[in-house]
């Protein structure tokens, strides 16, 4: 049987546990030119909150009645006449949140589960570390010698962020929740200093850790913190929206950057990007991600729960922070 | 004598009576290599209320006791052997809110009064003029077939940028304050439509008159028109924030763009300026204007007042928007 994870009801605020509901169903037949893939792990990430809004955004909204939508990564376990995909090919794709997909293979990317485990693939050599790459490189033009600020710095995203923003030869600074994790960046990570946003006052730790100012504000978080960098912006610096964390959630308005006109005082710039613009690069980012992860240079942690029954669970880890990395779920039995 | 406006006082909100003060002192005798200009146009411009707060910005704010900071034009009425200017030449500068002044001539330029009378150089062939070139062509990076939205329309820099974005081949539509505006901008500036944003739902006419969304918004406003705009962004689009008129005179917190997401939804990008960044080209710029204004492409408008005494009530009219075009106050006598 293949254990399902269907959308049943639009969240409002934070997702209740019946948002969700579990169904067993039959695994499906393969037509034709189709793989069974036997999924091993889903990936959890805070974009997932936007995709259950019936608004008009970067991607379609998750349907009442779908399967949670979900990048994923699992096994060819089946194959009826696959031109190219073989049983026991490892495939990453949106497989979503269930345990078995059939596919024509559109949107899958076999990957070498013997070069790499298979969650590193959904986190920093995935979606995660392609947005981070293409987000600090392509729309953040950092350049030796910049300052760089990351908000969500411990999570999937922010974690490679700074780290290629160090290997690029920039100053880093992180913000992150608790002191655990504030610790893991400037050990494990590297960066160069971190703000512990639970316990820290922003501001004047901004004053503090930046006293030169950023060039460059990598933006997970919104709300208070993005706020609080616009007043520390250098000349010509860049912001780049990749998420909102702090907002997701939110039952009221979202909360815009009072600080804003800072931009024209610094002639800087803040600027969105989402990943998919950057599919025909990943190639290139992979090869890059892989070669720094090989020379040590490129860490990433995986946080890895267990059991499709407890997606709910989980999930409200992405926005209570109590998680370190990427946020992972084995869904295989 | 010469009248001068004293600064005084630093305002909270709309500026007072109080603020300034209106002092005669002697003409002020010329040093070797000095001019004296007898000032004839001061220029007023909603930038002034940020140069009067006690804050880090683009420019030094203006101290207790300095003459009011303003743009300026005037003539040479005499030279204590100035090395280039000669009595009779027209200058335009930062001459304060005075009618004298003497100088060595750092930052003045000489323009040619018999091509176009003085107020144009303090209007279009001046800062504002500037302001809405480098801002909309450089910044807002126009190419044919743009759908253009721009704040604050029927001002000095608003006007400007919607007639520069019908020369480039867009569609501009204008937002402005009253009929009257929004006629002048469809009858005698080309524009393609206006919104009247005192009688109109700005949301709704945003969705009538621009149903394709929009590729640039030049904003001069800021606040609830901002926040509307981020809502009809199409992809790439690009924002140039070049001011934020409605929120200069907060006794609050600046209202910040709480739709600033929607930069992320359509990776688009916000950016600020400042005209003085481009001065190394300001002579490109005023030769294609003034090529423009000559063929009849590019109208301006000023709106003059009479005597330095009149000031205050003049520099009201930025912010009651009970003014067309550039505002300009005549200080000679």
């Amino acid at each position: 049987m293949n254990k399902q994870l269907i959308f049943q009801k639009r969240p409002f605020g934070l997702p209740e546990a019946d948002t969700w509901r579990l169904e067993e169903n039959q695994i499906p037949e393969l037509a034709v030119g189709e793989v069974l893939i036997q999924q091993h792990y889903i990936s959890l990430d805070p974009a997932m909150r936007g995709w259950m809004n019936d608004v008009k955004s970067y991607i379609e909204p998750i349907q009442i009645g779908d399967v949670m939508r979900a990048g994923s990564i699992g096994k060819v376990i089946k194959s009826n006449n696959h031109p190219t995909f073989k049983i026991g090919d490892c495939l990453t794709g949106w497989g979503g949140v269930q345990q078995y997909i059939a596919t024509n293979g559109e949107g899958w990317y076999k990957v070498d589960d013997t070069l790499a485990p298979m969650p590193k693939y959904i986190g920093a050599l995935g979606m995660p570390g392609m947005t981070a790459y293409f987000g600090i490189l392509e729309v953040g033009k950092i350049k030796e010698g910049d300052i760089v600020l990351v908000s969500g710095a411990a999570g999937a995203v922010g974690s490679v962020v700074g780290q290629i923003a160090k290997i690029k030869g920039c100053t880093v600074i992180g913000i992150a929740g608790g002191q655990h994790k504030c610790d893991y960046l400037i050990n494990e990570l590297g960066f160069d200093a971190a703000i512990d946003y639970k316990s820290e006052d922003i501001m004047q730790a901004l004053k503090e850790k930046c006293p030169k100012g950023i060039d460059v504000f990598f933006d997970n978080v919104g709300g208070d913190i993005l706020n609080a960098a616009l007043t520390k912006l250098r000349m010509r610096a860049r912001i780049v929206i990749c998420g909102a964390i702090s907002q997701y959630n939110n039952k009221t308005a979202v909360k815009g950057p009072s600080n804003y006109l800072s931009l024209l005082v610094n002639r800087a710039s803040m600027q969105g990007m989402v990943v998919m613009d950057y599919a025909k690069d990943y190639g290139k980012a992979a090869q890059d991600m892989g070669l720094w992860m090989m020379q040590g240079k490129l860490k990433s942690k995986e946080d890895i729960y267990e059991g499709i029954e407890n997606f709910h669970d989980t999930f409200q880890r992405l926005f209570s922070g109590d998680k370190m990395g990427k946020l992972v779920l084995k869904v295989i039995e």
